[in-house]
Order: C-alpha cells, then sequence, then structure tokens
C-alpha cells in the first residue's frame, strides 16, 4: 500500500502535532472568553465605582427610605470687615498648627476632648453615615500595648517594608520607630472608618466614600484641637490595624485609619523647621 | 526494514503527540513562574501598602534628603477654664455647618476665600508633600461648563450607574443631578490631589497617603468656611475627574477630589432635618 510508505510515518506525525495545536489553542479561547465573561459583567455593573467605593461591601436594600422634611436654614451672617478678620484670625491659629511628637505627659481635662471629638463629629459625610469611632484611650496599661503593638509592626515597616526611600524622606523628619509619645501623651484618639454599617435586621448597610469622609472629620478635629493649645501628630501605623482593632475590641466593619497622640506640648518641644507652600503654589484662580 | 512497519506511524504520531504536550506544558509552567516572580518580588518589596499608597507612583530617590534642623515650638496656651470655653464655642460654631445646595448669587470678598485656602494649605501631610491644589473658579463661563459637565455624569450615575439603592438612600437628602448651584455660587472651589509629585530632574516623587492628606485639608476647609458665615455642600462627582482636569487644564498627576461651591446661603435655604449621632455613639473611652 502506498499509504505505508517511507514519509507516510512523518505526514502523520506533523498532521497529529498541527490538531493537537488547534486544540489545545481552542481550550485556550474558550478559558480566556469565560474569564473576559466575568470581567465583563462585573464592570457592568460597577463601572462607575471608584476607589473609594472599592469596600467589601454588601450592596443591600436599606429600610430607612423615609423622606426627611426640609427645614429653613440661616446662620450667622457677619459683615464684610468681620468676616476679613475672621478669616484671617482663623489662619493665623492654623497656620501655628505643628505636628509635635514631643508631648507633656500633664492631664487635660476630659471635657475639651469631649468637646473635641464631639466637634470632629459634625464633619459630613457619605449620604450623612457618620461612619465614624473615635476611641479615646487614658489608660496606661491600654496605651503602653499600643505602643507595643506600633513599635513592634513600624520596626519591620521601616526595616524591611518601607524601602530605603521612604526611610530617608522620613529622616528628614526625625522619624523612627520609637514612638515615646504613645505613653507619655494624657490621651490617644485611635480614629476607626466604619467600611459598611449594620442595619436593622443585622444587614450590611453601604458607607459610601467612608475613607474620605472620616479624613474630612479628622482635619475638623485637628482644627478643634488647635483652637483649644492642643497639640497630636496625625499618624496612620501600617499593618497595625488589625492587632490594635482586637486590643480595643472594635467589631469587624472598622478599620484603623488614625491613630493621634493628644496632650500639651512638652515644655522642649521642638519641630523640624519646615516651611508651607505660599497660596500662589496651591490655589489657581480661574 | 522493520521500521516502516504497518504501526510506525501511529506510534510515531502519538509520540508527537507526547512529545508536543510536554512541550507546550513546560511552557505553561516558565510562564506561570514568571507571573509568580512578578507578583512575589512586588509583594515582597511593598507588602505593606495598603489601599492609599496604591497609586500609579514610581519608586525612585529623592533629592531634598537633607535633615531639616529642629527649632522650639512653643504655641500659645490657654488655662483650663479657656480652652473649656474656646472647646465649647468652637463646637457649637462647628454644629451650626450644614451641607447647603440653595446658594445666593451674592458676591462674596475674594480675600476672604483666599485666606480660607489658605487655612486649608497649613494642613499635615504625609512626609510633608503638600499634595493639593485648590481650583478656584469664579469666570461664569468655566462655571457653566462644570455644571454641565457635572450634570451630564451625574445624570449617567443616578440614572444607570449607582443603583436603585443608592438612589434611594440619596432621595432622603434630595440629592438629584440637577445642580443649580454650580452656576449660580460665586465660587466653585475644585480640589484636587496630586497623587505623585515631579522632583527636579523631572523624576516622580512619591506623595504618601495624598487622598487621606487631601482629605484633611478639605476638613480644615470646611471648618475656615463656617468660621466667615459661608457655605458649601462636600460633592465628589463621580467619573468627571477626567473632563474637569481637562476643562481646568491641571496636569497628569492631580486627580479630582472633591467639588465645593461656595457662598453665602440663599435667603429661603433649607435643609434636611438630619440629627447628628451624640458622643456616646461616636466615642469609646478606654
Amino acid at each position: 500500500m502506498a499509504f505505508v510508505s517511507g514519509v507516510t510515518p512523518y505526514i502523520i506525525a506533523v498532521f497529529s502535532v498541527v490538531i493537537v495545536c488547534f486544540w489545545i489553542q481552542s481550550l485556550r479561547e474558550k478559558k480566556a472568553k469565560e474569564s473576559k465573561g466575568a470581567t465583563d459583567s462585573s464592570s457592568k455593573v460597577r463601572r462607575w465605582v471608584d476607589q473609594d467605593l472599592q469596600d467589601d461591601t454588601e450592596i443591600l436594600p436599606q429600610h430607612d427610605e423615609f423622606d426627611l422634611p426640609h427645614v429653613p436654614y440661616a446662620p450667622p451672617r457677619y459683615p464684610v470687615d468681620v468676616m476679613l478678620e475672621r478669616s484671617q484670625d482663623f489662619y493665623t491659629l492654623m497656620d501655628q498648627r505643628r505636628s509635635v511628637r514631643f508631648i507633656s505627659p500633664e492631664p487635660v481635662p476630659r471635657e475639651v476632648i469631649d468637646n473635641v471629638i464631639r466637634t470632629a463629629g459634625t464633619s459630613p459625610s457619605g449620604a450623612h453615615t457618620e461612619p465614624w469611632t473615635f476611641v479615646v484611650v487614658s489608660d496606661p496599661h491600654t496605651k503602653h500595648k499600643i505602643r507595643t503593638i506600633v513599635e513592634d509592626e513600624e520596626e519591620v515597616n521601616y526595616r524591611q517594608r518601607m524601602g530605603e526611600k521612604w526611610v530617608k524622606d522620613l529622616a528628614r523628619i526625625r522619624t523612627t520607630w520609637v514612638k515615646e509619645y504613645l505613653d507619655v501623651a494624657p490621651y490617644l484618639v485611635l480614629v476607626f472608618k466604619q467600611t459598611y454599617g449594620i442595619a436593622s435586621g443585622g444587614k450590611r448597610k453601604t458607607h459610601y466614600y467612608n475613607e474620605i469622609s472620616v479624613s474630612v472629620a479628622c482635619g475638623i478635629l485637628l482644627a478643634a484641637l488647635q483652637n483649644v493649645g492642643l497639640v497630636t501628630v496625625t499618624s496612620t501605623p501600617l499593618n497595625c490595624g488589625p492587632r490594635l482593632r482586637a486590643l480595643l475590641q472594635r467589631p469587624a466593619n472598622e478599620k484603623l485609619l488614625m491613630l493621634l497622640p493628644v496632650g500639651y506640648p512638652s515644655a522642649s518641644a521642638t519641630v523640624p523647621d519646615l516651611k508651607r507652600k505660599p497660596l500662589g503654589d496651591i490655589a489657581v484662580a480661574i
């Protein structure tokens, strides 16, 4: 038979290889199509979602859909010269604010701290969810545990995780992983963002833009502290969130955003001789 | 020759298929190994990175590594009774703040707005990068273009992207995609976060925690506005960033974080009758 000639085995071999290649290719295409389909459908549903909405939040209906009545709003109105003076005075006051790492152990009246937290709580928030919890720690034992957790993690951050560059950037402002102020400051305020809420019935309630909202509240909190002559340093301890959350027994929907030691500055407090950008470098008029 | 027997072609065919299968498998493994390697090394280098640091930021050395000298810091210190009074007064003032969508077209002195922006610029920022740009728009033509862009996108957001649930949530506070205040308010302040900076030599400079920093600055800005009797509503227009950035000719490293119409409240301004959580619901004492 001509079929069993000398070249036939090679033809069959080549033919087999071609078939196998096609088969593998078709399998790959099928797989790629499937995974593309998955991407398509998710991007279709949440195409509009930006970074801050990418919580692990279930989208479920809420139960408080009542339309709130509107009420007249007439806040105090100042004459132009008073406005100008108030704007200048407030700028002068806020411009004196500095991040201070040298905090005095002197006691601070609790009521002042309470008013400062109340003030932070006046911040706006996405869909009025008020997604913040301020944990105010004055117990020395708990403060020390917080310090231990933060220093443990910060040392690892500085030594291994952050890379030479960041360590150099922060060296400019003499930050190290030793945070004595966590023991010394009369209060530590740990600000948690609630990444979702719990509606009646135990279902998850979306907290839109929770991180931005809580950060805005922190800005108002800083203003309130400066207004009473107290100091702090805004810190965002890397990787400490879960351990601190466990220590402070916060629920699973809360994530640590900021840790603020609060007190009077120590008598020998110093700050790096930083300058702020002038208005022309931060504002554009159109 | 026995080699060219009747079964040989089939043996060769099977053998070829086996070889091709092994070859494809080894190519796949190599590919998987490479991509796994990439993940490993990136997770090794930036394992500590949290959401806010996941910018599209190149990590490159900076040139301003000088150690800044420290200077003494002694801010004003108030007696306890004055502190208490100041904390109460500031709380009362800030508690009067509401998000207002009914803004008067009356002119507002430019110098007041400048002082408000200066005040926002006193905010702390990660590694003192001051990663904010405040674009203050008073030109009616540009304001109208902004309104058109925002309403275009917001209508799509409301109708298609946001889903029934969010629309219901916002219905409570009577938000719709018609934003008359964008034409009416004497100023629109568009707050951009600089996701990275440009160091000397044109290299990218990391802006750590830029979104949190700019949000904190917005909190201080809100306090400064309230302090002079002006109103705003914090808005974070979805999907408008790129078009507004192009309109305002902001560079590629800037992304829109917030859009704030600023002015006096209109004489007939109303606000939804919302309550704020009491201290006990937002603070935990330890």
